[in-house]
């Protein structure tokens, strides 16, 4: 059923992460109330600034001696009080360069300069029935891993995976969603890219 | 720096989604706050059921004439107050048979039976930076579409995507980010199955 937006109130009064409620007329004459979550402030909210990108989220990788290796996060994440693997990930701080948060992210996170970045996915909401958080995400080609430099907040071990492990480590660990579909999606365009150079190669052998 | 959850409180009393205030001791014996959303109650939080998976999300394609197609929905989301693509989802209703909610929400949403269901990820959390939601993904065979079943506050029509089609549809669409990578490892997984299936049948024939 169709319904309309009356108003937006801003329920808490924190930081970093607020509580929403939305008021909507729906067809029938009735309103509906919606609470959501969201990091931004009540005039930046997704309903009124849509091209707003929150986050980057970003899958580092790196070639040596003719393999391929990818580098996990294994990160403390304070609302599940736990550890868990995840990708490399930050806040936006340039709307208009956000390759520059990728490689700042990189630096702090991984250790690592960056080769090149490549877009996998321009924009997309996390959790879109919970909050409006919006997330750019890429893989970068990394200069081999170095010294880390966290904020005083952050709890991050590394843990580098070759190429073909990856079903395999999927398989045994949880990793955080987006994540885990950015290194399915890594893992499947690489081995497909693998066969397809595989076969201009015998190709171009058949024809000399 | 490591630290020690010490409390967590509910700051607001709201039926589907609350905010939450953690407070965290530090190594240097400070203290650390920190505030999150969730769908469930004080004693279900993700820092004490590890397990509980929220949601579902499914991507569902069918066959007919030798092509695959996916279906996506277009959904109006309350909290960006829009239209945006995604795939079918729902909250999880049965933590030890998650495929009745797949074949429940697809029945709903898409209208359509399910042949067969092959999960994609066990378990992955949104964006552990804000919230404990954690899910399930899954690919879903389905029958031609039929009738949807929508609840009354619900609003989503379907869109039917050829297989070859999903790149430039993700090029040119904003589709939710769990959902935008399933398509992409979809697409990606086919096409590598499509290649590996038409060698072994050219093995075959050779070897013939």
């Amino acid at each position: 059923m169709k319904s309309k937006l009356i108003e937006v109130k801003q329920l808490t009064d924190l930081k970093f992460l607020n509580m929403y409620q939305s008021t909507f007329l729906m067809e029938n004459g009735k309103t509906r109330i919606y609470y959501f979550a969201s990091r931004r402030s009540l005039d930046q909210l997704g309903c009124k600034n849509t091209e707003y990108v929150d986050a980057i989220k970003v899958l580092p990788y790196f070639k040596k001696n003719g393999k391929t290796y990818v580098v996990l996060n294994y990160e403390f994440r304070s609302p599940l009080n736990a550890y868990t693997y995840d990708l490399c990930a930050g806040l936006v701080e340039h709307q208009n360069d956000k390759e520059s948060d990728v490689k700042r992210e990189i630096f702090e996170e991984v250790g690592a300069k960056v080769k090149s970045v490549k877009q996998v996915m321009k924009s997309g909401h996390t959790t879109a029935g919970l909050t409006d958080e919006n997330i750019s995400c890429y893989f970068a080609e990394i200069e081999d891993i170095g010294e880390q430099h966290l904020e005083e907040t952050e709890d991050i071990t590394r843990e580098i995976i070759a190429l073909e492990d990856i079903p395999e480590f999927l398989e045994n660990n949880t990793v955080g969603a987006t994540g885990n579909l950015l290194l399915q999606v890594f893992y499947y365009k690489n081995i497909l890219e693998m066969k397809e150079n595989k076969e201009s190669t015998a190709k171009d052998n058949f024809e000399m």
